[in-house]
């Protein structure tokens, strides 16, 4: 048997996500709470008996760091790590940096969640010479052309075929693969991994901090829906991600 | 010109550098002033404009940790990483977790600085069932034999060839290079890229947390000696590990 285990981490609270902000590709720190998140996160993988062979992270360093923090608390801090720019949070596009209830009171109710569950509806693009913008961001000088904004299905074309050469080879190979990154990454891999339609995963938000776990046969096809570690906390997180916009 | 820049970080003061005791592969954290020391390292990579590439650090959180709080500082928290634990701390034996004044007392000078300094003379073996022993430690499962014991030319051996297959190739690449690891491993590198002798390296000491430089010609040579970005405290810092085993 050589089955592969995937948990799924979108990072603790951000600075941003605190102060209620649009942050997409900005990168933002951890706030006190995510950090403490990310300890959870930890003791959740030893009380669970799931340990990471291997970490996938994005290229920000609210992922980076939920990751690091949670290895450490799990004594898994020397697995090997991937950083790559494909498990980056979609890119917010002219909202970046932008106050979430302030955009839902300027724009109106339907155009705020067209940009933020629409599944092929990006926001407007970012100019590059905005403080929020990565056109000169140094971590970004291999890509050939760094996004300007991105919808979720740009999202699922940068990401699925990148998976499916990386994560997905570790998973066949018996692996346990932590993945940590953002919620529209993550969501964009739970559509890929339960074959949600791209109406459906609009009703789809994942908790912070929170790890889902998906479990592989030896075919390499997951065996069903992920589960959350703490399947309590999880149900409460999503309900609040929902109610963003909110004061 | 693709001039390379090599960096050497020794990790911050660890528990057990405050404690004295001989740490070798025991993996044990930071303490607060390490970490303090990481960020300032961290604040120096920038100041000097030496932004890594690449990070190389061993298996051990002490350097794993002091590597990740310097490059957040210097926002190339970003950059890729490769652990291996050719870089790992010299093990120290059957003196692991012991504490060095009370070794020194006990086994008197000569034997004490013949253990820490000789250059092919390791201590006595660990007990393998000893709780400092790294034997059933999961993250060297790979190793063909997890050492008991060595000396510091017991680290050249397992070092230098893997610095020539991995580091040095992205140092001839024109990338500048961190590599965090510790005091002996560090002190194995610097006798390879300054041609220290075998009796003249036990009088080196390198001081935690302060960023070593090494700059490469176009053909890949080092073109000087080491030079401490803080080189005040470097003076310091050095003095007090030569001190070390003094109540």
């Amino acid at each position: 048997m050589s089955n592969g285990t995937l948990i799924l981490m979108r990072h603790g609270e951000s600075e941003w996500n605190a102060s209620n902000q649009f942050t997409g590709w900005v990168d933002v720190a951890l706030t006190q709470k995510g950090e403490a998140e990310a300890v959870r996160a930890g003791e959740l993988l030893i009380e669970h008996d799931v340990l990471p062979d291997v970490l996938y992270t994005s290229l920000l360093r609210r992922a980076i760091n939920s990751a690091q923090i949670a290895l450490d608390r799990a004594d898994r801090q020397w697995i090997p790590v991937v950083r790559d720019w494909r498990l980056n949070e979609r890119h917010y596009g002219a909202l970046q940096g932008l106050n979430k209830a302030e955009t839902k009171e300027k724009y109106g109710d339907e155009q705020f969640m067209l940009w933020r569950r629409s599944y092929d509806t990006p926001p407007p693009p970012i100019d590059p010479s905005s403080e929020y913008s990565q056109t000169n961001d140094p971590r970004y000088a291999n890509l050939a052309r760094v996004p300007l904004t991105e919808c979720l299905k740009d999202v699922v074309v940068r990401l699925i075929p990148y998976y499916g050469q990386t994560i997905a080879a570790d998973l066949r190979g018996g692996k346990t693969v932590l993945v940590a990154a953002h919620g529209n990454s993550l969501r964009a891999l739970v559509k890929h991994l339960e074959g949600i339609s791209d109406a459906d995963i609009a009703e789809l938000n994942i908790p912070t901090g929170n790890p889902l776990r998906y479990d592989f046969d030896d075919a390499g096809n997951v065996t069903g829906k992920g589960v959350y570690l703490d399947p309590e906390s999880a149900a409460a997180g999503a309900a609040a991600v929902a109610a963003q916009g909110q004061k």
